[in-house]
């Protein structure tokens, strides 16, 4: 699992936020849980607050990888189809700009961290000192693409001005849960993420971007 | 396979649609293959013309059933990816206006036919007179949609005011080649083509819309 951004390894900051964002989890509620390395340390210290204080939580995963995590500590994990809504949801995100619009989806999890977070009442963003940017010009965006006819998907993307790269996992395309592929798109040309979004999100065989705006979230930062 | 738009069983129209077509078709050329029954036809009637006349052809299927269509009648198929570009796309359609919008989708292969007949420099949509219709309005149009959180998908359509139903085979859900499922929506509001799709194919979660618009098609009528 390649990702296009460099891993923050200040994890003393992590915790912090990961501490943070467990104080706010209330009891009796169905919990979305997004993915990345902070979702990582949150989940670690929430189990501990659960055995302490008895909490009785459900929880909902937006990638395998967080459910095997989930699983491990023994929480309770449920299906996104088995409730009509999600509590809370806390995630991380790759890049937060000074809109709150956000970046998303370095570990390759961005369609299914979108549902979760769209189907939550309460929407809590995680972000460390080094996701900060004053805009998302120039950075990289994951899109999640069909398989099918992909190469021509990206020539399509191409000639409307972007740069764009199929994602890698060793020698082959990585693979998302939805069977999919990522490629990571950018742009040098002065284009809003709106209108980013919309371009691409409009094209055919592109499923799912990994730009996250003009939603509600509470971006807890330390 | 439950379409939602009545079968047209006059075979003599679809024979004589076939014909037209076969008739132009060049040699030495790649030839991407819509679905339905129609293409069929078409399929069946151009075998015997490439004995007739050693036609050297090469085909790209749109869907599982037609790919095995082609493999009993001995025609040489192959991958997507393997050529830069189609000559010749021939495909059917569900529904046809006046201004040549189309809507495709009732076999299930919306997806994989939009990117053959993106890929090809010419492209015959074969249209028996059942389908010619004045305008799309209140017509059934076929939306792939992912499965992951596909009831608040369905959800958050309805709330634009759509009619929408899970596409069924049997007692499951329709499955795509992709994986995917079929909703089948309506509206009877007074919504352009073009502002449907753009609603759509915008919200996260849907994959791909059975509107072909601005597009251009040689439209094959009897």
């Amino acid at each position: 699992m390649v990702s296009p951004y460099e891993k923050n390894i200040n994890n003393e900051e992590k915790n912090a936020l990961a501490n943070l964002a467990v104080s706010l989890v209330k009891n009796k509620t169905i919990i979305g849980l997004g993915s990345g390395s902070t979702i990582g340390f949150f989940l670690e210290h929430l189990a501990v607050r659960m055995k302490e204080e008895k909490l009785q939580l459900k929880f909902i995963a937006s990638s395998n990888k967080i459910a095997e995590q989930a699983d491990k500590l023994n929480l309770q994990l449920i299906g996104i189809e088995d409730v009509p809504f999600i509590d809370q949801a806390f995630d991380g995100a790759d890049r937060v700009d000074l809109n709150n619009n956000l970046i998303k989806g370095g570990g390759g999890s961005l369609f299914r961290e979108r549902q979760v977070l769209l189907k939550a009442e309460q929407r809590y963003i995680l972000a460390d000192s080094s996701k900060f940017t004053k805009s998302l010009l120039g950075q990289i965006i994951p899109l999640e693409i069909v398989p099918f006819n992909a190469s021509f998907t990206i020539k399509r993307i191409e000639s409307l001005g972007y740069n764009i790269a199929l994602r890698k996992d060793g020698d082959n395309n990585f693979i998302t849960d939805n069977g999919n592929w990522i490629a990571d798109v950018s742009t040098q040309k002065s284009v809003s993420p709106a209108d980013i979004y919309e371009q691409l999100k409009l094209m055919s065989g592109v499923v799912e971007i990994g730009l996250f705006l003009n939603v509600d979230y509470y971006i807890l930062q330390t």
